[in-house]
């Protein structure tokens, strides 16, 4: 009869002291968020799937979790397609109308689109929501995880990216991870693709470049052959992968380099006006430019972000760019935007690692009184109710247990205070307040008892 | 090409102005628990369906979302259950191994058997998190909606029971909305049934009488006698749901009529605690005894909470109780525990109909600068910057386009200040900063704006 219960693979609980430190990550991005006059949104867990397939490619569509259809969901079924071997696109679209969001990028323009009328461009909006990918479960990747997205759409000034990579270095220096944000731009590749002479070749390019970091120039080199790269399209190419010196050096040196493509010549001077942009706001973060940045997604036309934790090796804990028809796909053309998606799971790897949350994230009350009676417990009561309308969290032990489990257990919790009203302090109007790390303990007033915990 | 966009029925997308009023009930009802000493956990929003079927009726059972499971999906099907008219429970097994989460209580029991051995007893928690039900969408009743639980598990004294209910006074309190809390206790059911011979029947008098408010005393008379109960019974039950005056004077008449059955004193005497309690520590909120409270749900044992809005017509918006046995069915037994929780949905409705949101509850900015040129914005961002570190909400528009446009912008977003940085205040080195309001405006040094914003 009773079952031994698990969860599904690839998800996760969270534990009081986990959410804590989850609190302090999201609470600290949605101050910055903010700060800079980002609006929440949220949409539901639940979308169509016809809203959902076909915009993450043939490998997204099927990652892509699917809800049944209630109640009888054979009635629109083909029975030929029932009795295949293999289930079928189609099959799966009469059994299923709705999936789970897979990102935040899709919803939010499918949010734009549907609320046209009611928006006021620019719209700056953020949304920190979990999505699901049927992923093959892995350390550090989930099939629920949380986004922190922040996007804007409905303008094309540069001033956009500058107050996305403030808002990526804000993030980080309150967190204290020390970071390098990449850049990149498209047009600068797709001026690299028109100098080599392969402009159809943009996507083969990029895909194959994006690697340099994992596989090594030459085994790029390799890959972009096969995918059909001359060679001396490849030995083109070189030079530019091979660009070095300091950040303002190697903007020189590709725009040299671009000279004859008008589109990466725009690339270059959107790079340098977003870096002299940033840099005269000051920065905390390393600034670099990273001409195998591609991000892997088709759907950038300008910017590119990435960023590296410096003191933790993981994969890109931030990333983003900017895009020209994110909306497009739903019927509404030319709107440009440009966003950020700040990855909470693996900057709590990283916090995690490097240790640094601040003492106080803890899911702990301040005090908590000990239940040594019927009567001592009523004092302690209204002694907690004068305590929290001062802000201060405050328990009492709801049963009247031995003492030494009690303390056990306001030692497990790590709460600072343990108050004990007993006989004697019922008697004298105090409260016995113990220190749990000093370990001393003292008398106080009953009436000083908010001015002492405070 | 382009797909006109929609949404699920029974789902909804929340916009900035709604996110703020939405996060202010969430902030109020956290902030509340965490005074009270509750710690967060959260669950994933995938439960396998074997942890969930079973556990909220047949009813329940069909209204759980399910989700489609990845791959082959057909391999471990049966073929006649295919090709069936209607799809059974054994074919839906097969299709789908986990379920979207239906409440907030099932996991949370499911999460105390899992994590038992790193528990702390009497454990704590809350827990804010959306749930789905596949009900028929109507006014009010959505198929994705948030559940706002604190339950204590591991204790049965009834200080629980006094703290759940300063803690539902508390919120309500704070957010203004003047409620009636409904008490009853399940062994005064329990005691009831006995009274009228019908100790079997309990749980049909429970559900009858649970509609008293509805329907009407007579007709749940009518009702009683088809589920099967004597004209005896039923004549003995009447004294019982006629009690009236005071709750004082209520109690005492009840405590006379259950005499005769232990189990029924025993309620009563749990009842009296509760409320002595909790007069003692005073509460704003008005206190019933309703005889009828029953919330449909038999897994409660002891004390039932109910809430109601006195000022807006609207179903319970906060309830809960004691139970005894909700691990149980996952191999824990003996496990009591005690919860509330609150419906934010519909509370949501009870603040937009009595508009009692504070006033600063909105999305936007505190100021915005307007963009006279690429100069003139490096130096909005640098003051937006400084504004930032102070904590001030500020917004730099990223075009440079005409002013009547970002005036409306700044008009439409009800940002309360407009700062303009042109050609003069370049050179004076300050800002002309308008009051939205008031409708005036001033010259201020730019150095001295902190101080004039915050």
């Amino acid at each position: 009869m009773a079952q031994k219960p698990s969860i599904p693979k690839g998800t996760r609980d969270f534990s009081p002291v986990e959410m804590a430190r989850r609190n302090y990550i999201f609470d600290t991005i949605r101050e910055v968020f903010r700060l800079y006059g980002f609006r929440q949104i949220e949409t539901p867990a639940m979308e169509n799937l016809s809203t959902l397939m076909g915009k993450y490619g043939e490998e997204g569509d099927k990652l892509l979790f699917k809800i049944l259809n209630s109640g009888n969901y054979l009635k629109s079924t083909d029975h030929e397609l029932l009795n295949a071997e293999e289930p079928s696109g189609r099959l799966t679209s009469q059994l299923c109308e709705k999936g789970l969001r897979y990102d935040l990028t899709v919803p939010f323009a499918r949010y734009v689109v549907m609320h046209r009328n009611e928006l006021q461009l620019p719209f700056k909006r953020f949304q920190i929501q979990p999505v699901w990918r049927a992923d093959r479960p892995q350390k550090g990747r989930y099939r629920e995880f949380y986004q922190c997205d922040a996007d804007i759409v409905g303008s094309d000034s540069l001033v956009n990216e500058i107050e996305l990579l403030q808002i990526i270095d804000e993030v980080f220096s309150r967190l204290g991870i020390r970071i390098a944000i990449k850049l990149n731009n498209r047009k600068v590749l797709a001026g690299i693709a028109e100098l080599i002479g392969a402009p159809d070749k943009l996507i083969d390019i990029t895909v194959a470049i994006d690697k340099i970091d994992k596989i090594g120039i030459d085994n790029v080199v390799v890959e972009l052959r096969e995918r059909g790269l001359s060679d001396d399209a490849v030995e083109r190419l070189r030079p530019i992968l091979a660009i070095s010196g300091s950040l303002d050096e190697r903007l020189s040196a590709l725009s040299s380099l671009l000279a004859d493509t008008p589109v990466g010549v725009a690339g270059v001077e959107e790079l340098r006006a977003v870096v002299s942009g940033v840099e005269s706001l000051g920065m905390k973060a390393q600034l670099d430019l990273d001409v195998s940045l591609a991000r892997g997604l088709n759907y950038y036309t300008g910017t590119i972000i990435e960023v590296k934790a410096l003191d933790v090796q993981i994969g890109s804990i931030t990333g983003g760019g900017r895009y020209d028809n994110l909306t497009g796909v739903f019927g509404m053309p030319g709107l440009s935007g440009v966003g950020i998606s700040f990855g909470a799971d693996r900057i709590y790897d990283v916090l995690n690692t490097l240790d640094l949350y601040p003492e106080n994230t803890s899911a702990a009350s301040k005090v908590i009184f000990l239940n040594l009676g019927a009567d001592e417990s009523t004092v302690s009561l209204k002694a907690a109710k004068m305590l929290r309308a001062s802000g201060i969290a405050a328990e009492v032990y709801p049963d009247t247990v031995k003492m030494k489990k009690q303390m056990a257990y306001a030692d497990a919790m790590r709460i600072p205070f343990v108050a004990i009203i007993g006989e004697t302090e019922l008697e004298s109007g105090t409260v016995t307040l113990k220190d749990m790390e000093a370990g001393n303990q003292e008398a106080v007033a009953l009436d000083d008892l908010v001015a002492r915990l405070s």
